[in-house]
């Protein structure tokens, strides 16, 4: 996928401003694993995903993680250019889940472009305003709601993307999407398991009653 | 304060778009208490400190509430204005927290101005990269850290804008603006008395030892 058809406002930007892109962004295909950016890295620039699954998550110095976005084709990653943003003063790092293809923007040729580009610099409000309402969900769902609800939203969500019930999930990975310990989310399983509505195998998640998963545990 | 000298881009912007901010901005008083904006009202407007202290939260379902950031003179409070950003999909409620005194810019106002001005469309940028990064520090305040080490934190920080060590505040306060119960604080302010460290009265708390405060509680 060529840039000018992965990033959305490019229909906007000046003549003079999508040979700068065209001529400065690096196209990068990576393996399902791979680390993108991380925090001890430079600024690596804003990802513009062509295919594949991007996770942008958090570290806590104890190594604990927490999913703060999911990125899919035509999303773009602004959080991995943090240094052209003067008032972002945390980090992120950001994993292939698939195998991806993406282009990188250089910062600083965003940022030169986005100095005169209303346009430019109208839709960088709206990307950092959409990763914004992203974490303020987050926080209303670490502060107001139970695990078990955010464990059965995190399954329904994953089987959305997948478009499947059966999910490739180690409680691993299910605990660092969700920021707590592999132990509880175990625990939880277990207890959907017994009540009938998912599954367990090795490495596996099998939602086999994603109705009454969503009513009695989602939904409230 | 006139909105010239309060509003930080001010000296960047044409003499158009000062003219249209002078002639629509609108002036407010409020006392202490005041709820400034609330989840029902309409779209306020950019809301432009120029004297006292607000504060700005979110509500759950059942009435908890947690701070997401405080605004002080010449801060700007750019969610009282969400409706003229197409991303953000959660409400904000903003109150006096003192007397203050404030600058109203209807939202459809600055929208305007944005749109054709890189210079205002970057500062609000500015303005959205700083509230967002405060709400990741509470993301991770409330993953990763202790709630013992987040009450220090937050009567050391109360402290600091009083400049005083003692603080008019009920436990019912500290407990919204944390986001948790009131017993919890009590029970942990209490901790905190017997180990010397505050003197706790009807209506305050009074700091007596900030340093060990500091020391064995807010850093670690």
């Amino acid at each position: 996928m060529k840039i000018s058809e992965a990033f959305p406002p490019w229909d906007k930007l000046t003549d003079g401003d999508r040979e700068k892109l065209e001529r400065t962004a690096v196209s990068r295909s990576v393996p399902a694993g791979t680390l993108i950016y991380g925090g001890e890295q430079d600024c690596l620039g804003l990802i513009v995903v062509c295919s594949g699954q991007l996770r942008a998550y958090i570290l806590s110095d104890e190594g604990r993680e927490i999913t703060i976005y999911r990125l899919f084709e035509m999303d773009v990653c602004l959080l991995s250019a943090s240094c052209m943003l003067n008032n972002i003063q945390f980090d992120i790092a950001v994993e292939a889940e698939k195998d991806s293809t993406f282009w990188v923007i250089p910062p600083n040729v965003y940022r030169e472009i986005m100095e005169h580009s209303a346009p430019l610099a109208n839709y960088t409000n709206e990307l950092m305003s959409g990763r914004f309402s992203e974490v303020m969900w987050l926080v209303e769902q670490i502060m107001w709601k139970s695990l078990d609800s955010r464990v059965a939203e995190f399954l329904l969500s994953e089987s959305a993307i997948e478009q499947s019930t059966l999910l490739h999930l180690t409680h691993e990975k299910i605990a660092n999407h969700l920021g707590t310990a592999r132990e509880v989310v175990t625990r939880m399983l277990r207890y959907f398991q017994s009540e009938g509505l998912v599954k367990l195998s090795r490495g596996t998640v099998e939602l086999t009653d994603p109705a009454r998963l969503t009513k009695d545990f989602a939904r409230r």
